[in-house]
């Protein structure tokens, strides 16, 4: 299922009638118990799982995404973070559909896994849409997919933030506990928050809005099991919409 | 308050200590009985509003803006619905900032009236502060200053769909009918609503996540009352929002 | 006719067979006596009144505009006189352009009250060019369609400087006080003009290249009547060219 | 001179004192019995003139400029008429600007032969003040330094027409015949001119504004003569320009 | 020592006196024995290598380059080889150096594995150097350090095509049954050779220029020693290289 | 064959059927004995005698380059190196084939004599061939046209360096010495060549990778019959190429 792995002749059989998928991701920091790449890892897992049940193909995903907002990732401040301009975004992903459009892709799934891609992704595939005939393409983002049911058995004890601030919190170090344990500084895990949350962005930052930790929730209520809870509903959720909106087959 | 009527004189002894407004708006549709404009009446009548209270200066607003989705304005496919490419809407917001600063501009707030816009306008902020030193920058979406006490009052009876789909709804009608009753078509307001409303973006758009009309809710649960109700708070909100981030004094 | 005012059905019904109008104005000194938006209100007055006797459209304005020449109108260094990138301005009037075109608009009128704008234009509808077929596009200047045979009685007593130099001096004051006397500070109409006038320009200004007060050249000879004489004659003559332009029909 | 005649060494010993001449042209035509580089030509050899006088350093011109307008030089559509886009010209000057302000340049002067030209030179311009301190740069177009008193005995027997459509025409005819006679193909020197100059733009262009033969006006009425005279008064004007303001002394 | 997987607050810590290594790939077709992700593996997998003897860190790398060419890399046509534009991958990598620049970095090594990057991570590189200070780059592509006393053993019977051709071929082949065997399909791999080799480019690309399979040169005689030879020279070289360079310590 | 002093209707009739030459060059130091624009000069040289063999045309020359390198052209630090960013490069070539295009043309060759320019050529030509269908486009730089079996005979008694250091050295002197032996400073030349040659690129450059000269290899083996031998039978290998690929016929 990843594209990275097969040969030309494998790709070329494969690109014209599979669901192509190209996580999302970002370089952004996740706290002192989780590594750089948080973004990457969760909607490459989502993807290839995702593939797997649809006779999906993934590509290599955005790996550097765009820049980090205070009140959902922590902001530009932290060491590591390293971002793109908007526009260098949009032309990345522009120009990686155009090339498999090229190779004959026609449906894209655009999975993300970092809130601040959405826009610039957004436009990509407009500007793709310019040039393109006879294909569609979802964007969706894995934790809009987390069904409504879950939240409270997911938050209970902590409380339901919003998504915005589930940033190196409970459900993001759930999946990482279940995807990639040995990534995850358990000893590490805490808790922490904004010592207040603005429903509107300052620039530069103010101190107060940022948790010095870069964990922006209470990261100790996460565990495995919630994570493979997710994992596993969220993927379902996903698979579904796959095949209503790609008429894609199961496996 | 307008710095569009005002004269360079005038301009010149008011833009080093004030905040200075940018309304940022769009050219969309809004059903059938609003006009295109509504995205620039909002928020630059609450730019007046507002500035009047803290010795503010208007700049002439975004009129035209980011690219409609079909789940929070209907999309681009209605007639009328006219945008920027994002690079486009970056550099306008970026250039207009780069020479207010020039003349001594300090304190900026874009105060926004299309969901679309924002992300452009944070890209817009971030290349600015590239260049620019000692400036502080708010960007504030009018309908997130809503006080969540008075979202109940506001969506009884009709039920509250979240921010995203009031779009041609009940706050835009009602505020509207406050602000420029003469551009509202009364006898054109209805309700209406998606038949479905995904949790993820397709392109090109589905005809049954896209109501006919372009309303998005129950428009006919706005009233001029409503409007007015809004217009004060949100006012409020803004105003203390603005004194405690650029220690903005009363007049 | 403002399509700002129009619903989407309304816009819809009209511009396919319209003439649309796009005004291109400025955000830039004006001298002591007129607002800062008067290149903003001149063409969009004139517009308005075009679009009434041909059926037309009128989109709203460009209200930031290339950047201000010391000669033609002051230079950047007047507070006040914000400006976009030559780009920036470019794909601004293309996407608008791009879009309305979507919507089936084919006559575009765009009328011009800011000198420096027109090479930028220009290259916006020559890059539009290269994607639309079956369109008209006419770019015209208000002050090209003064008929020569009204310049003696205009200037009477004062002399004819050349349209350059026509900047907050006695057409510009005479229109705004027949379109706007509201903002006409009428106490501070001056008359002023450069030390010299160089057949070049110089990079930075040269301080007596520009005339203190914004005025280039002698703004008391402006009157109401002149005003009204201008809008009638110009905005007849702009008639004319659309009806033989896009053999549109008067109403 | 001539800078790219120079070895790195002269080079270095005169860039820093002299000033810098950029020729600014064109590849365009100019009818039958002109070359397509006249744009570029005439320029050069006033460049040449001058900076023999002022101890002035030539740089390579620009060759290709930005895209011909019908009414001033025939337009897009004759064959070889080949153009830049407009940001493609102003990023080729800044840049020669940018490298050869690193090298030491502080005194610039673009010495301009096509109309088209000078908008995007200003941007230029413009963008590259945003970094260099401590420069002077005057943009100068050399028909705009004919002097006025010249132009009764240039254009005696013909009539004045104004610079705009001096295309291919007496002018610039007589410089070729001065400057380069072996370019001049001179039993092709014609009279011709649009069957109407409109006061606006039309695109695409109405072919009643454009003469079949790219002669924009009476060609028959030049002489080396006035190739002479004008080249003579011409070079005076912008030796005595460049003197005042760069303070450059005779050689 | 791979960014990707520390804290941000182990990346804070070592970011500022590392040499920070960015591997720099491609998404290109190898013939039908190799993954697509040829170009990534190779460079990341020497990356890690000397990070690990110089204290160094290693960045997600560059996993979409520059456009494949037909003599060097089989060119577009191949089913998955999937590419940027110039000014894409420019930027790309701009952003990435300059974020990484804000967080500390200061020394730099882009090791590369795909020839057609070069030129673009180079204006990247001078881009950068307009605005970072005390910064030091080197750029290297991993052939280029292959010991020319190596090459005689490596193509042994074979004969030395020139590293242009060697796609897909000995040493590409050899690396990845060293560092990915899994991810070689060893049934697969072949000799082949374009029919011909011009000393130019040819667009669009002649049949006859390309190898039918996608393997530029003789992939036969790999062999896992051979990899692990070239590994380990290449390895010393660029240790003995950042050591020079950079003033890098053993570990 | 120039098309500069092409009129349009020579340029006209045959722009259609011949090979369009772009000879593309630099203004970049050749050392203390040949003028900054050898890079301009020869290839425009090999243009013009290869033109005369297959009636092609040339046109005007690019004049100014990408960035010279310091392994390849001493790089930027020495005054008069002007170059343009790899993105205006590759736009001013773009613009120059889209409307050589729009004319007729569809065979193009770019004679290139700069080493740099390479990528950025193809760049252009690849988004190009976008927008332009059954085109047919060569790409050639002239030192790699030199036949093999000549190198022994050029670099008797000196050593063949390699093509990458052949800047100002024995054949660019040569070809001088043949083609504009005026402007070469026959007393200045001498031999040089940098203290190490890394196969790396370091920024900024070290001293000791450039020879303080500017000259990379060792002039004095330089001759005009060199320069002869060179001339005739690199012009007999592109008149070869551009039958080849074009078709086209001797004169």
């Amino acid at each position: 299922m990843l594209a990275e792995h097969m040969t030309w002749i494998e790709y070329r059989d494969k690109v014209k009638h599979s669901v192509v998928i190209l996580p999302m991701g970002a370089f952004e920091q996740h706290g002192p118990h989780l590594p750089l790449n948080v973004d990457v890892i969760i909607p490459t897992s989502f993807a290839n799982l995702v593939a797997a049940k649809v006779d999906g193909m993934v590509l290599p995903p955005v790996t550097y995404g765009y820049k980090s907002q205070p009140t959902s990732g922590g902001g530009p401040l932290f060491p590591g973070t390293t971002s793109l301009d908007g526009d260098t975004l949009t032309h990345f992903i522009l120009d990686i559909l155009r090339d498999t459009y090229r190779h004959g892709g026609r449906k894209f799934l655009l999975l993300n896994g970092h809130y601040e891609n959405v826009a610039f992704a957004t436009e990509a595939v407009d500007l793709f849409l310019r040039e393109a005939k006879d294909v569609k393409i979802v964007i969706l983002s894995w934790w809009e997919q987390v069904p409504d049911e879950l939240v409270p058995e997911l938050f209970e004890g902590a409380g339901f933030p919003g998504w915005d601030t589930e940033h190196a919190g409970i459900t993001e170090t759930s999946l990482m506990l279940f995807f990639a344990p040995e990534l995850v500084r358990k000893d590490k895990i805490i808790d922490d928050q904004a010592a207040r949350i603005p429903k509107y962005a300052i620039f530069p930052p103010s101190k107060d809005i940022i948790p010095a930790s870069g964990v922006l929730y209470k990261a100790t209520y996460a565990s495995l099991e919630k994570g493979e809870i997710i994992c596993k509903q969220v993927t379902d959720v996903i698979v579904t919409i796959v095949k209503q909106e790609f008429n894609a087959r199961s496996q």
